[in-house]
Formats: structure tokens, sequence, C-alpha cells
């Protein structure tokens, strides 16, 4: 019952975009979505048709169940507090939490990712230090007198590395032999103005993109995210051919500098809006899957480009930032996790850290989408992880109208009899189509009638076109040049559905093969974990339609975000979890798919629809 | 007696140069020493008049001394089987040891510091590995594969630093996965050839001039030695100039890779000479006066240039030789000794090393002769060390007719009444004078009276002439143009006796002072080791004559010539000699003469001669 001295003020906070809103009594939970500026999808406008703007009840009392709800939603996830927006009324102060697939893609971007929720133990230490200065009396060297001051403190012996050296001398002058040291297992990393605290990077470097996070190490706290394309797309689309680009002269050099340099453009943007120096960053900690772990340090990565596929280094890497042409504090390291494999990499081991995988008693299984897409299996305390090549599609790449998610880009798809409902990004007029844009329009036309099991276009849909300029190919129009932003039709074309076919009969061989091995069904899973941009952006409903995902209930799905981003944050913030990362990527067992017997005929099998 | 069996053939061993050869009955030493290709200094012709071809008898039996001999020699230098090689006649096979200031200047380069004499104990250690390759069933990262096949060895697992990481891989298959590693502390350096052993390189980089020796760490064996002007000179003639334009915007940064640049250049031409890869080079020790230590490390020196003058670092020094941009082996690293103060560095250390000095029981005193000269006393087991500024006039600058130890150089000099003798390098009509040139020349003016104590000329001298155009000056005449290889005349003026008088005034007053602290007097030194190129060259009669040496016995002298580069070498091929070392520079007692309150006074007195 909701307390009646409260009902005048109703006050509804929403998870975990972090907004709270009065509304009147009798608004819906769209309504005071829309008041407090929060984007849900709802294509149909909230009639209540197209069930998209799906969120979870976390407290508080909301009005019964519509029978639009119990028809959209099934038992399990009603008991699990879902409900549509639409329908749903608060009977008081209520708390929900809206699921990342029910909200527009710049809403998703703002929110994503800024909180580190682990207890603070960084490796990087401070030490406050006052040394007695020089005199004709007292001619100890200036490191003589730094740890000799540490020693009286208590504390060890520091060593001081080359680059540190080179520039203590002028740092202690210029601060008057009053600085606050920032130490990492014995070593001086800089002297910082005594009211500064330290500030770590965090890096996720995706073979299409790269994130980065600056944290203050003190509170550990995110100051600011940023975003960018890896450059090394102008070598090669995919991790395959940029591995081919490398074994050209002096291609490797080239990757890895492209890289460092997009890298440190980002390093500039975060510093100059969180207002700081970059010599204050002590400590970065970069996630990515074994290619670019491999590019990004330099090493080589010709041997991941044939079989068996191994990696030059599994085990976690410290080195100086300096050493790859990263200008940040003299003595700053950069911390890269452990991978698992040639193709299962630190970003993945990052995604189970941040999720507690491998703390997990039930059985979960977590995956990060992507042109490969890394699958973890736990059951029975048992880690079991593959790696399967699931293409570029859901990047919007090989797709006949194909884009990024960008203002225009058709995201969602809902179609009602033989109209078609669109959501694009920022109500742009649409342009293009992404990711998750494209498996929604499958999942649509797939559950119109529009396309049979095979993926074959029934050409005797009204939605359907002949191109006769293009072999007599079907064509479904998406949005006619009436509508769309550049005055071109916006097609589906039959390739365009083999690509998705190809993408999500890879992913769904992975899961099936993974859960053959461990000897259990999918409906005995207790959690699937969808992490990765665009596995935050897709419609968990349509990768059950298409065949991508098992049919489980929605409320056993959580789509985390750039999780791999989240757990660099956290290994940049806790040695702790720095070891558990290790333990983690210890304890699994690859599945090398291309070698297993029955991959082919499960990946064959799970082409159709 | 000699053995009657060996009459017919005499056998005559000369150390250090390692040449024996075989005489008739009744030669000299100096006949033998000529028959041999032996440059043994005679100005005289062997008429036994001008003292200079002074050996000694290490084994065997020489006819008695010759009245010549004991008049030119004292009772304990003869004692000590000191002899004139014009003079003294081999009674059967003799070993004679011939002191570096008996030698020619080509001479004695040719036999300076090849040999290391002490038991190896390098830091780099090697071991053989055969490791399994990986295949579809192992598939274990290349550095998990290694470690694994150390650790079956029964050895620890090694760090692998980046620079060895990005280069592993293609050696590990390049070879075959047969490899010989050098360790270092635990970390691997590089991966050689099985067949091939590490080498080390032992640098001294002075301020005027630059010493590189090739070492095979397997054998402690020098392959190469190499040497070539420090090229900073372009930037300042001594260490104060220096650091005055290190101060300038980019100067540090400038003087550290002029200097990188030549210390490559003799790297390329040893390992041409040896006909070896620098990437065999996986240890370098450099060693050299604080200021060189500091430029050379890219480490600030401006607090060297004003009081109280505190070096930035005084501990022993080890970095990555490829974070100063030499490229040797991936992982090579560089070892820079301990230095003792701001103007006593580690090159120093090194003397003292060579020489056991931190063992010795009895009074001894070491100095090396530079631009700055270091003194070291060793009294009752108590080290005292200080820095004169001797100024660059023994290197030939800043007098008149200077020139550097070049063929035409006159390296001694012999007045005979009004007769100058000269000797000059290579035998080529004179040029100009080096170091040892004039500071002989002064000698034998103030024994011949044509320089009076406080170093005037005497103007009624025949060998004195006044240069009406250079306002009435005296000019001695060295060498008048009708002899000199330039057509002009070679001469010495009163500015250049001045700058004499400055340099062996500090070096004594260094000297004194350190026996004063001591409260021992010059007679009581056991020993008086000169260290360095310039003390290897010049004669020690004339060191006694200006007073730039207390009057011991020759015999207590020891020329020990390039000590500093002979201590590197000890480092290189000892971690037990970089012990101690470390005790060593720990012991000393740094006095500053400039605070001294006697030192003005001292320094004034041995002005005169």
């Amino acid at each position: 019952m909701a307390d009646p001295a409260k009902k005048k003020a109703i006050f509804i906070d929403m998870e975990p975009v972090g907004r709270r809103v009065q509304v009147e009594a009798g608004s819906t939970l769209l309504a005071a979505a829309q008041k407090a500026g929060v984007e849900l999808i709802a294509i149909c406008g909230g009639a209540g048709t197209c069930n998209s703007c799906l969120v979870r009840l976390v407290s508080g009392e909301l009005s019964p169940p519509t029978l639009v709800e119990t028809e959209a939603l099934d038992r399990e996830e009603i008991e699990a507090g879902y409900r549509l927006a639409c329908q749903a009324v608060p009977l008081g102060s209520t708390r929900i939490y809206i699921p990342p697939d029910s909200l527009t893609t710049p809403q998703r971007l703002q929110i994503e990712g800024l909180e580190t929720d682990v207890a603070l133990d960084p490796v990087i230490k401070t030490v406050d230090l006052k040394i007695d200065p020089p005199s004709l009396n007292d001619l100890r060297a200036d490191t003589t007198r730094l740890n000799d001051a540490l020693v009286e403190r208590g504390l060890e012996v520091a060593e001081i590395p080359l680059p540190v050296l080179t520039r203590l001398s002028e740092s202690l002058r210029a601060r008057d032999w009053s600085v606050r040291l920032a130490l990492r297992r014995g070593e001086i990393i800089t002297c910082l103005e005594p009211e500064n605290s330290p500030l770590g990077l965090a890096l996720d470097i995706g073979t299409t993109s790269l994130a980065a996070y600056l944290v203050d190490l003190a509170s550990g706290r995110a100051l600011a995210r940023s975003g960018a394309m890896n450059p090394q797309i102008a070598y090669g689309e995919d991790v395959i051919s940029r591995i081919h680009f490398a074994r050209s002269e002096g291609g490797r050099e080239k990757l890895q500098s492209t890289l460092i340099e997009a890298v440190n453009g980002l390093v500039h943007g975060l510093c100059e809006e969180a207002n700081v120096s970059k010599e204050r960053i002590v400590e970065v900690v970069a996630v990515g899957n074994t290619a670019m772990h491999h590019l990004f340090a330099g090493l080589p990565v010709e041997q991941l480009g044939g079989a068996p596929y191994v990696p030059a280094v599994s085990d976690p890497l410290d080195f100086r930032s300096c050493e790859i042409g990263m200008d940040l504090a003299p003595g700053a390291c950069i911390h890269l996790p452990s991978n698992i494999a040639g193709f299962v990499g630190a970003d993945h081991v990052a995604v189970l850290l941040a999720n507690d995988i491998g703390k997990s008693s039930g059985r979960v299984v977590a995956l990060d989408i992507g042109t490969n897409t890394e699958i973890t299996l736990v059951s029975e305390g048992r880690l079991l992880s593959c790696s399967c090549a699931s293409g570029p599609a859901f990047e919007g790449a090989h797709i006949h109208d194909g884009m990024r998610a960008a203002p225009g880009a058709i995201e969602r798809v809902w179609i009602e009899g033989e109209r078609i409902h669109l959501q694009t990004i920022k109500n742009q007029p649409p342009v293009g189509i992404c990711g998750s844009g494209i498996l929604d329009a499958v999942a649509e036309m797939v559950g119109a009638g529009i396309i049979n099991n095979s993926g074959r276009m029934e050409k005797d849909s009204p939605l359907v076109r002949t191109n006769h300029e293009n072999q007599n190919q079907a064509e479904f129009v998406l949005a006619p040049s009436s509508i769309s932003g550049h005055g071109r039709d916006i097609i589906i074309t039959r390739k365009d559905i083999n690509e998705i076919q190809l993408a999500k009969a890879a992913i769904r061989a992975g899961i099936e093969i993974l859960l053959k091995e461990a000897g259990i069904g999918f409906s005995e899973l207790d959690e699937f974990i969808v992490a990765g941009a665009f596995g935050n952006y897709l419609d968990i409903k349509s990768t059950i339609r298409t065949g991508m995902f098992p049919p489980l209930p929605l409320s056993r799905f959580r789509q985390v975000g750039n999780a791999a981003g989240i757990g660099a944050k956290q290994m940049l913030v806790s040695a702790a979890k720095r070891r558990d990362a290790v333990k983690i990527a210890g304890k699994v067992d690859y599945i090398e798919l291309t070698i297993h017997p029955d991959y082919m005929k499960i990946f064959l099998n799970a082409m159709y629809f």
C-alpha cells in the first residue's frame, strides 16, 4: 500500500541513469521518464503494442499488470518485476531499473560505465614528504636525501627508475623539497604537487572502437570518459586482416604507432575535459582482445594469424608508458591483464571480472559481442571459454545500408501488419541501419513471415520488391526515399540477411558447444550476461526471435554495457581485482571451436531461423 | 749466476708489452728492446745521459749497475731493481718490467688495458634451452612455454622486459626453439644463437676523450679497444662550461645525444673490428666523472654547477641501454657505479677499485689527472678524497703550441747545456707540444735555470728571446722553424709556464690537504699511484722536479694507465667487483677544497718551483 501521507508527492527514481522526478498521481512510468528527460524507446507512442518500453520495479508499488502486459510478458518476467512503462502507474514513490535495451542509444552512451563500485586498493600509494635541502655541510645526493627521508618516516628505500630520475632534481627544487610521492611496488613513479591526487587511465581497446576513462585514484571516481574509432581500421577491418598487414615491412610498428597516437589524443581530450595535467596520470590499465593487446604493446601478432594461434604472452604484463610512446607521469606504468588464448583476450577477462564470474556459484553465460565474440560458460565452478568469428555485421559493416550507431541510424524496428515503425538515433530522418536495427528488422521480418526459416525473402509479401537491375534479387524496403534523410531508399537485401545469419549462427554455435561440453541444457542457465557496446544496444527479444540467443525468460538476461571498461577501471583502482583477474584467466578451459568435432554441424543448424 | 747451459740462448721477456726476444750475449736491454720492436725512449741515443730508458728487473740477473746508473738512481730505486736499459746487460734469460713513462706514446696506447685479471663472476648468466614448440594440443603462450622450460631445468621463472618480449617470439621461431638465454638477475636480456657467448662493453667517458672496450663475458677477454674524442667539446671544453650549456633550452638533451652518438660510433667500430653483432652486447659498465655520468644518463647537471655541488644520484644506477638510445641486445642494461661527490665520479671509484685501494693496508695516494684531478689518500684504513681544478693544460689546451698526443707532438724534452733534445711521437718532425712534453720542458727549464722559482724566464739565457711584437714577452724556442714540421717556431711562453704552474699547484695543494687531514707527511707514503691517459705519458722525474708530485723515490710511483677503464672492465665481468666499488665509494670522506681553510695558502705556495 502507498503511504497516504506521501500521496501528494510521488517521486520516481530511475536506475542506472540516476534521475529522480516528481509526478502527478495517475501518470504512467513512461510519462514520468519523459518528464525526467529519460529517453525510453516507445515506437508505438505508448499504445502498448510495441513492447519496447520494458522496465523493472526495484522498490515501491505499481498498479497491477494490464492485459497488454500479461500478454507481452511471461510469468517469470512479471514475478521478477518486469513491466511496460506505458502501462504501469506508480501508486507512490517507486524506484525502477531501466534495462539498456529500453533506452535510446545516445542516452545509453551517457550513462555507460562511470561507476566503479569496488573497494579502493590501488597499486599506487602516495606519501607526503618534507625533505631537508642540501648545503655545503650536507652534500648527500638528491636521491640519497629523498630515500633517507622515506626511511625516517619508517618506509622502505625506493627505487627510482631513470625516466623519473631525469626530472626528479628539478621537481624537488621547484617544489621547495616538499612533495607528494606516487609510489608503485617500491618504485617512485612521480613527484606530485602536494595538493594533487594521482590519476589513472582505463583503456578498452576494441578492434573497432576505443574507450578511455580518467579516474581519480584517491576517490575511485571517474572524472571523464571518452571514445574514438580505432584508427587501425585503415589497415584492415578485422583482426585477421590487421595481422596480415602486420606481416608487411614496418606494418606492426605502423599499427602500434597509429593506435598510440589515437590513445594519446583521447588522453589529451580527457585531461582537457577534467582540467588536469596528463603528468598526473600515474597508472594505466588497458584491456583488449589478444591481437589488440599485442599490437598496443608492440608484440608480434604473426603467430596469432595461423594455427595453433598462440599468444606471445598470456600472463599479465607491466611496462612503462614511455616505452610505447605515451607521455604521462615520468614513471607511469601500463598494466595489461592476462589473456586466455589467441582469440580470448584480457577484455573478456575484464568482462568476467566486472561481473564476478570467477566467484559465481550458478550457471552463467557471459559473452561480449564484437567482430569476434568471446563466450564463457560457468557451470559447477568450471569456466569454459571460446571465441567465434561473428564478423562486423553488427557494427554496420558488410550491410547494404549499414552504418555505425550515429544520429539518423535506424536502431529499432517494429513491423505491425504492413506498417513499419522505425526508431532512429536522436529521432533524425533515417540515413542507414545500425547493428541493433538490422537485428531488429530481421527478427521482425521473421516474425511477420517476410523471410522463411532458411532466410529467403517471400517475394509475394507486399513489403518485398524485386530489383530488376540486380539479378532480380528480392529487397525489403525498410525506409523509402520519401522519408529518408538522404532521399534514397534504405533497404535490406538477401545478402544482409545472410550476414546476420552467419553472425547469429556463429554465436549460437559457440554457446551450444560450451553447454554441450558442460553437459547442461540452456534452460538450466541462471543468468545470461551480454556485455559490450553492441550487446547493450540490441533488443534481447530480437536475439531470441532470430535464434542468436536461447529462448530464456527476459529476466535472466543482463545487459551490462562496456563491462570490459568497467573491469579495467576496477583493476585500475584495486590490486585485489588484478589478482582476481589472474585467477579467472588461470581457471578457464579454452575450447578451440575450429577443431571441435560437432562445431560445423551445430553451426549449420543454427543458420536457420 | 747465469745458468751455463742456457748461455747460448738468452731470452728477454718484457712486461707489460708481452714481447719475448732472443739476444746475443753482451747486448744491452735497450738493444734487446729495439730488436723486439719495443719503443723505449732514449733521447740521448743510448749514451747514458738522458736517464729516460728506465726499466725494472723482475727475474733473472743483470750486469752490476754502472757509474752512470748509481749517479742517476738512488739506493731505494736500485734495490727495487730499477736500471737504465742502455747500461744493463743481461747475464742470462731475464724478465723486465718497462714502466709506461719509458715507452713512446703509440707503444703505450697499444698495450693499454687489454687485460682484466679478475675472477669471472658476471651479472649475466647464460642457459641453453630446448623448448617444445606449440601445437593445437599445446596452446601455451610463448613466454609461458619458455618459463616452463626454465622451471623444468630447476631454474626460476624469468621476467621478460618489454623490449625483449617484442622480439622474443621471432627469435624462438628463427632458432627453432633452441636458444641460449642471457639472464640478468632473473630477467631475460636476449636470446643468443646457441654457439655465441654474451659480450660486454666497458666505457670510460672522459671530459676530453672516450675509451671503449669490447669484452667476451664468457672468457673475460677484451676483443677490441677503441677511443674517440668526447664530441661534447663543441659545447664547452671543461665540465663547468658544459654545465652552463646544459642550462640552455635543449642543452642537456643535446649534450646527451651528441655523446650517445659518439659512443654508438665506437660500438659500431668495435663490433666491426671483432666481427660480431652489436646485438650480442648484453651489458655495459660506464664510468666517468659525475657530470659525464649525469649527462650520459640524461640526468640534470644544473645543481653540479653551483654550491653545494650535489649530484642528482650517487648510488649505482642500472637502466636499459635502449632508454638512452643505445641499440644493443634487446634488454641490455647499463650499470653506472657509485660516484663520491659532485666532482669525484665513478671513474675515480673505478681507479681505486682497479688498484685494490679499498683493501690496501698501506699509505697510498691514487690520483687521476685530467681537466679535473681526483685524488684519494688511504691511510690507517681511512679513505680521503678531493677534486682539484687542474685545467686542460696537460691535454695541450691553453698552451701556445699545445696539441694532443698525436704524431709530431713533442712528448719528451731533455736540455743538455744549450742543446735541446726532443722526442716526438712516431719520430715525426715536431709540430707542437703535448702534455707530457710541456711538463718535461718546464721541468728541464727549471733544472737548467732558464726559469726561476716564481716561473719567470731569465732573459739573459741564450735559449730565451724577446718577442718585440708581443709586449716584449720572453719566449723559449723549443724547436726552431728550421726543424719543425710546419716551418714555424715551436715556443713556450710565460703564459704557458703559468698554466703549468696553476695546474701543478692545484694538484700538489690537493695532495697536501689530504696528507694534512690524515696527519702524515709525504715521505710516509708507501705508494703513489698515477692513473689516467696523461698520467701514463708524463715523466715522473719531471713531476717531481716541477713540484707537482712530492719527491719520493721512483720505486714508490706506479703509473697504471687507464685504470678507470680497467676498473670498468672488472665491474663488467664481476658482480663482486661491483659490490667492492659500492663499499669503496661508501668509505670515502670527501674533502671540499674550496671551503678548506688552508687551501688557498697551500695552493699559492705550490705555485713556486
